[in-house]
């Protein structure tokens, strides 16, 4: 008798496991969740989290096995958060990042029509990006400001004057009309994501390496770091300078190499002997 | 019987040439304002705009002599608007810099006590930074984010219920009551300010020139341009990266050089050459 439902268990644990835990910079429809429906081919479980940083340290508390972030902007710059929770929170990698084209679209309700527009609702930055389209298509709009362009179509549900400003899933996932699509001001707006992990990760194909340094505050210390890369020949596609969060002149510099020869481990040992803090984040 | 009505006006036009017009990040009681306090010794007007970029652009349009704006602060890293406004404004020029320790107060109605309180105001980052305290003294508390710390002190204006956190300016400015001083959970916590003027400065004192430049994206081109100063033995004391808006891995590059002697107009001749872009924002 007992039998049947030992073998259920069985089977419902097995697909539990199976399933990989996606934290996700939610709500639903935002531009990281867009990502995760572009990257995992498998079906898995999308767990959405009101901010960055609980998304990260969600890898931390076991809550999910891998989380998508925003790391960068080709028009706003580093994304301050991912950076900072990055560095209070040690035993996370990097495990692939992903560039998404950023389209903003104009959506309402089913019924309602572009002349009816009386409002709209965006996050503030997709505001900024469409301000022109805004500009000189509406007169006397009331923009409104909300946590996120998800948050946007959720807000504008039902009301007859109201649109939103956000991506293709938004319109997808809250059953919406587009009243206009790509109406960003500048076409060259792109979003880089990283794909976070609690497992350290050995890719034998990467192509870049992420690390994050400090130096003692004296002349030349970044020159000289620089140096040790410029030595190997290896190009930095990109450096960035975060504050340490103890006083005003005091840097976290993190810097993408990129791979070309096996000299990287060389020039790493180096650079480890220079430095006051340094960590490997991810080799991708 | 014209000659007094001549003479008034000139005695009007007089004092009114006298008091410079000071652009501000405002409303009344921000942290911009209360550096005006304290830089300015002299009487003037100040002018409270509602964003970095109109703060600064007032100052091409001549409807502001000076303008003061945050650049930098110890824990949330550089005011990216204010890089980005100046990127985008020819002929504007740093006279000096001003760093303000940050300190935030909880503040409310003259009649009400702190076991009143059921909803606290205040800037999201100023909200960030006392979230210790917050936590640990309040529960069930309502947390409502506005756009400045004076903006809150005006919110809670009337309330009972009500308290708001912000700078010492706004107990004065909005006729409040102190509930609690110094409530941030990092005592490293500093703002640097510009002020900035759009008539070009030669400060024979000056301590730092801050410039901006952009490469060509070719290995060790960064490398190469930190050279030309540690060549001269020049110290950077800061070094930020700024996307150009065109696409992800291009940027401006923003430094502040020490001068400690007379080389590092050589510096810069030699910068120029190197770079495709470059400006001398201010020798302050």
């Amino acid at each position: 008798m007992i039998r049947p439902y030992r073998m259920i268990t069985v089977l419902f644990l097995g697909s539990d496991k199976m399933k990989k835990k996606i934290a996700y910079l939610g709500p639903k429809g935002t531009f990281s969740y867009e990502v995760c429906n572009k990257i995992y081919k498998e079906e898995i479980e999308k767990i959405p989290y009101n901010t960055i940083k609980n998304t990260i340290t969600s890898l931390n508390k076991k809550l999910s096995d891998e989380a998508v972030v925003p790391i960068e902007n080709s028009l706003q710059g580093c994304v301050t958060e991912t950076l900072d929770t990055l560095i209070e929170n040690e035993n996370i990698y990097i495990k692939e990042e992903k560039i998404l084209k950023i389209k903003h679209n104009l959506m309402t309700n089913k019924n309602n029509n572009i002349e009816d527009i009386k409002e709209i609702y965006s996050h503030p930055q997709a505001l900024a990006q469409c301000r022109e389209y805004i500009d000189s298509n509406f007169k006397n709009i009331e923009i409104i400001e909300v946590s996120s362009t998800a948050k946007a179509a959720e807000k504008i549900k039902g009301k007859e004057n109201a649109a939103c400003i956000g991506n293709i899933e938004c319109q997808r996932e809250y059953d919406l009309k587009i009243l206009k699509k790509n109406i960003q001001d500048n076409d060259f707006n792109e979003t880089k994501f990283w794909v976070l992990t609690n497992k350290p990760q050995d890719n034998k194909n990467a192509k870049l390496i992420t690390i994050v340094f400090s130096t003692d505050h004296k002349p030349g210390a970044l020159y000289h770091i620089l140096g040790i890369f410029n030595h190997y020949n290896l190009n930095l596609s990109k450096i960035e300078s975060r504050p340490t969060k103890t006083r005003l002149g005091k840097y976290y510099f993190w810097i993408d190499i990129e791979i070309k020869n096996k000299d990287y481990t060389k020039a790493l040992e180096e650079l480890k002997k220079s430095v006051s803090f340094y960590r490997v984040l991810g080799k991708y």
